[in-house]
């Protein structure tokens, strides 16, 4: 397959004039997180999808990342509209940040688009500028002179989630949104099949496909077979239930109302995220319930223990999550105790598995049972498996593929499967994000690479991956600091008094003294001879020399490399 | 069950005088890792395995973890002897620490024995007052006046893996170790079921038994199937093969030996571990090979590529390993290249899903073929799964039963199990470090709690985890150091000069000299106010309310929270 390089048919297709369809991709690739696709036409460019990506564990106190916007930014004046096909954070999560900077039209189903409401008025982003659109099932609507997006549903673990079919000047472009196959859906809607299937009629030129799950065989199971687990265990508990899942998953909400209600239970709901996806997901009318079926989660200890759900955020552990905060005694509410039933209702996102254990083993310390994916089907994946990608490959018989939202691996056996089910080699491409896919009716191929790549959010603080404060952080979590400040008198060029030394997250607690002035005593001797030849003590000061020997000293004390800070303050300074 | 307090039979059972087996965990509950359990009777003191454990994510920049000794300290001259299951590094890996101070025979499988004498000689540990004894499947030894310790054959991951049965006064114990049971072992010698058999019908009076994999259900599967795997892949492969597993996996690597002389291909060792294991287990005549089936990696050029199997460490994707080298091109014999096929012949350990998935990627990206544990069966547990557990349970049919060797949750898991096969409540302890199980004929119970827990290497150096070094260097990860240096002129009380600041991983590098200047003028006027006041500029840089300020505008400016270090230097002191 072409990879990185020109690639596509090498015959000389199209007539030199023909225009083409630019495919940017400026996130999402080569990494799970931040999707964001620009596809741009003559004067008209329109961006599929603008999320966020968790920090990398070698990005120590970056709070998130963003795409790099330059390309964008030097082509402002063609932004057309943002295309939002689902309301995950890996997909609107960095509009705040964007949609500060640009202002244009976004477009989104009903949930998608309250749930960026609800974000941009948290996050203080005037709306003046943008308008948000809110479409349904099969709505079409025109950008600029070049592009013409059609909204259409698939199944996802979220609702409102909708695979985008874009008619272009030089034919169609099917975007599959993150998306799988469920023909026993919660609200009945199956993924709108036919509508793909005409589109695979008249011709696809280009497909761009979710890659997630093509590591794993056959079909995913459907939603339904979650909610058949919680009536399950509903049915057959005594205490009280807590359901930890994505707060966003409204389908799997909905199961635990309905089980809920099954058994005469009610529900209350924890966690910040939990109540803001459920208000509005409510307002909505996408939760059908009684109307006493909700109540406060202060209310809790008015009812008996066989009444009570309580929903909550913290699946995936995270520290400060309702479902932590239980775990480790911390919550305002609700204290685990004999008797509880606990239900994680997720899969641990990779990297995730060690703390969701320790909330597990806490939990069971405590006296709960828990309930969890390895031990009950009470979860599944909201992303297709390779039998789903199959058929929908197959319905759409695309001139060309480009495998989108995974990792290299998942995007190289995603190339593979389309290269099995027809496609050829030279009409495949695994692009990396920045790469410009140029697409005329008859050839494809990459013709350039803008500006990409990572923007780390920390506090106030804009940075990139290669700024060196983050690798300063890594060796400052292995051996900590190490810092000597000295006095120099500019007049008689000697030490004006001993070195002072101080360290943090270095030595042990009953070495630190001990190490402190035996390090001030080495800097002094190492000075002093310089202070002898008076005229060299600042420049032995300044010596890469002089700092290797106190890492030196550190080193040989304690086996350890901390990072080195000398200060030095001058006083009398000559003019 | 009992747990954690005085449980067992509550009737006065045995009498008054009746001598008690102590059995102490010293490492391995509640936890994965530094696997260690101290059995006392009167006089005599045995220990079972010496492991370490792997640092955890909130322990950074420590080395290992191994066990608190101050029980064994105090217990000094009751030693007898230190018994070993098995030669994982969690079993044996902190007995350079341990036999440094401690001296006594130390009794294993002869691979166990040789691994414990390289190590030993590799950290410099004189063997003097230390006997290493190799022994053999039914070997049995007494040892000081009240246990006879033997030792008998399980399967597990690595070779010569025991069980220990041991006679003491009160009654028969059996240790499982770690182990699984595989009716068709690489080597022929499926675990010694009889002999178990033969020690339940004698009656058991406490079974200890590992419980890593009670949440799988059913019989694991054979190593054999690895086989079978290797040699389909093998015989279908052209390019070269290179095979990541655990070094100490002698049957994986029989196995590798095997497939590759069926289909033609040399083997070349890589990485340090890797290849002193296979040194050991070669010495030992565990690997059958032909004579020029190994061959020197430095060689590896001189062979076509279908004649090349590397075998390498590194299936964990530790940093510094081989297969990490090779796939971040900095392997000194071996690039990956187009047409090679990886093998990652193992399951990740918790934890290391996103390093491992990185160097996958990686792979991919060179050009080679990986194949891995979600896309084929190339590795098996060497675990006992719940249908194996249940086995050895029925077999066994202990009085007392303790499950070890698991976090919490699996403990608690085991303990349903046992239950469920007989066992009654009130006989099931699950057990913490450090807790004391005193047994008798008729009773057990939990009688005292000694010192346990993490003992931290660090470079030289050893600390606890409350030591709060470690949550200093939390801090500093997430957002670096800030130091400060005054300089007082104790006899005018004023600065002697104008602060100097700097800082590590804190400020990006385009903020960071604006910062430090913004910041050394803040501090200025600060004390300004004060130095004007003269007498009390000493007890306002001293003063918290100092330093809060300056952590307020460094929060301020960045939204980020460093730690901070104040050095004072002072000169014309007063006497």
């Amino acid at each position: 397959m072409a990879k990185n390089n020109k690639g596509g048919n090498t015959g000389k297709a199209g007539t030199k004039s023909e225009k083409k369809l630019k495919v940017i991709p400026l996130g999402g690739l080569c990494e799970i997180g931040k999707n964001m696709t620009a596809f741009e036409f003559g004067n008209d460019l329109i961006v599929i999808d603008v999320g966020v990506a968790f920090a990398e564990e070698n990005m120590p106190g970056v709070d998130c990342v963003i795409q790099d916007y330059s390309y964008i930014r030097a082509n402002e004046s063609k932004l057309r509209a943002v295309i939002l096909t689902h309301g995950h954070e890996d997909h609107i999560g960095a509009l705040p940040y964007f949609l500060k900077e640009f202002k244009c039209p976004v477009y989104g189903g009903k949930l998608t688009v309250e749930l960026v409401r609800h974000k941009l008025s948290e996050r203080n982003v005037s709306l003046k500028g943008i308008s948000l659109e809110a479409v349904h099932n099969g709505d079409s609507i025109k950008i600029g002179n070049s592009f013409e997006v059609e909204f259409i549903r698939v199944n996802h673990s979220i609702a409102d989630s909708y695979a985008i079919a874009m008619k272009t000047p030089v034919g169609n472009v099917i975007h599959s949104g993150d998306f799988k196959v469920d023909f026993t859906p919660i609200n009945g809607k199956v993924m709108d099949l036919q509508r793909f299937a005409e589109y695979g009629k008249q011709g696809v030129l280009l497909f761009m496909c979710e890659s997630t799950n093509v590591e794993k065989d056959g079909f995913s199971q459907s939603e339904q077979q979650v909610g058949e687990s919680f009536q399950k265990i509903f049915g057959s508990t005594e205490g009280r239930i807590i359901v930890a899942t994505f707060s966003s998953h409204v389908h799997r909400m909905q199961q635990i109302f309905t089980a809920a209600e099954m058994y005469g239970r009610h529900v209350c709901l924890s966690g910040r995220s939990m109540v803001t996806c459920f208000n509005v997901a409510n307002s909505l009318g996408y939760i059908s319930m009684k109307p006493d079926t909700l109540i406060d989660i202060d209310d809790i200890d008015r009812y008996d223990d066989n009444e009570i759900v309580v929903l909550t955020t913290g699946s995936q552990a995270e520290p400060m999550s309702a479902l932590s905060r239980m775990a480790f005694a911390s919550h305002r509410a609700v204290e685990i105790r004999k008797g509880d039933t606990v239900i994680l209702s997720a899969h641990p996102i990779p990297g995730n598995e060690k703390p969701i254990y320790r909330v597990i083993n806490e939990l069971f310390k405590r006296g709960a049972n828990v309930i969890y994916e390895s031990l009950a089907e009470v979860h599944v994946s909201g992303h297709a498996y390779r039998n789903e990608l199959m058929l929908l490959h197959s319905i759409l018989k695309p001139k060309f593929f480009v495998p989108v939202h995974g990792e290299y691996r998942m995007l190289y056996k995603h190339a593979e499967l389309a290269n099995e089910l027809g496609v050829p080699m030279e009409n495949i491409f695994i692009m990396n994000n920045g790469d410009m896919l140029s697409v005329g009716r008859k050839k494809a191929e990459i013709t350039d690479h803008v500006a990409s790549g990572s923007v780390l959010i920390d506090g106030s603080g804009i940075s990139d991956p290669k700024n060196h404060v983050l690798s300063e952080r890594r060796k400052l979590a292995e051996d900590g600091c190490l810092c000597v400040s000295l006095t120099v008198d500019d007049k008689t060029r000697e030490l004006a008094c001993p070195p002072v030394v101080d360290s943090v997250g270095f030595v042990f607690d009953d070495e630190k003294e001990d190490f402190h002035a035996d390090c001030a005593a080495r800097v002094m001797s190492l000075l002093s001879k310089h202070a002898r030849k008076n005229d060299i003590l600042e420049a032995e000061i300044a010596s890469r020399q002089f700092k290797d020997r106190i890492r030196a000293f550190a080193s040989e004390r304690t086996g350890r490399h901390p990072a080195l800070i000398v200060n030095t303050c001058h006083i009398n300074p000559r003019r």
